[in-house]
């Protein structure tokens, strides 16, 4: 099993490195530079998790033309992200408009390219309520566009489809060596310590109460961990 | 109808833009650099066409990654471009791993930022037999994503999926104003005057042959027209 995946730094990403290892497979990370806010401290975890797992350099990929020509408050272009909960319907301004198709669609002709087999993406069900691109019925519709697109050299790979933050990190854990969640990097702002504030962050630090552990990362500001 | 078409400088291209005109569509034209060895020329047709058709300046993507990681002998990167019919198993040389995967990803997201509903893609049956993702199962399977993707704020449109280069052309001079083929650029070589001999060249041959007409375009050398 060869796999191209998104790495982008986060928790999800890093479990899902964490599962296809677990799995005995040859990892590719790729991480894409779109122009968002978070970016500059998300390749920078994506960079760490990658040494810990003694994975090939990850392949950075840099797509301006989102931050350009794209609107979303996750970009530098686009206004301040919202702060409260993730499923907040003020989170949906941080939508990039087929942020998923464009990173999928990539992935798989990268895929091609070196003969992996796989393409996987670290998308979840706590993603569903705001984003399109991460429901199960993008999902299932992408898969058949892979297959199809690449003459089936390809497939997508979804493995946390319906899984919640809180289940990620449960099998996280449950993996041997665990997932390095010190190493990870969650938060949507443009600085150096994760806010706690915002959705993303949120959503984070109540997955780690979920399952009554501490989240190893720093915040700006005590929170409830 | 607001419409996001790809203009890459080809014959199949310029007639979508026609097509789309005559349905009294606002056309944004996006223009894709990916490494191809016919891209210098491919873009300077893409710019007459679009002034022809007194469209909004073409939004150029550049997307160097391809031309950096993916193999195919179209690009710089790659290999020779083999000569002969464009359906010779040969011409499979010259696919670019998911590229019509990538580029309509492109266009939904671009569409959706500046509240366009259709994305618009010239593929035809003439691409078929090569090109994985020129055919209809593609087709449909990303028509589904891109609406799934979307939220349903976008369609995939791909009006000559059935047509062949000859019935194309026969819609671009029926059409008023005539399609200005003399603007198009179908060569796959790097070089100012078109070769007549690789199997896109052969394939615009055969479509003016079919339907009784002289191709307008200039050849480096004497062609059956």
């Amino acid at each position: 099993m060869k796999v191209v995946l998104g790495l982008s730094g986060g928790m999800d990403s890093a479990t899902l490195c964490g599962y296809f290892r677990h799995l005995g497979a040859e990892i590719h990370p790729v991480n894409f530079n779109y122009g968002s806010k978070h970016n500059k401290y998300e390749t920078e975890a994506a960079e760490k998790i990658a040494k810990f797992y003694e994975l090939p350099e990850i392949v950075n990929i840099d797509l301006p033309f989102i931050g350009q020509l794209f609107k979303s408050n996750l970009l530098k272009t686009g206004g301040d992200i919202p702060e409260g909960h993730y499923n907040d319907a003020s989170m949906s301004q941080t939508v990039v408009p087929g942020r998923n198709t464009i990173f999928v669609a990539i992935m798989m002709g990268y895929a091609w390219s070196i003969g992996a087999d796989i393409v996987a993406v670290g998308v979840h069900a706590g993603d569903h309520a705001i984003y399109e691109d991460c429901r199960p019925e993008f999902i299932f519709s992408m898969q058949k566009a892979v297959v199809d697109g690449s003459g089936a050299r390809v497939q997508l790979s979804a493995p946390f489809l319906y899984d919640n933050k809180t289940s990620i990190l449960k099998l996280g854990y449950r993996i041997s060596p665990a997932v390095p969640y010190e190493l990870t990097r969650t938060c949507y702002k443009d600085q150096f310590l994760s806010c706690g504030k915002c959705g993303s962050c949120q959503e984070r630090l109540e997955a780690f109460a979920n399952i009554g552990r501490t989240d190893p990362i720093q915040y700006e500001s005590p929170v409830k961990k």
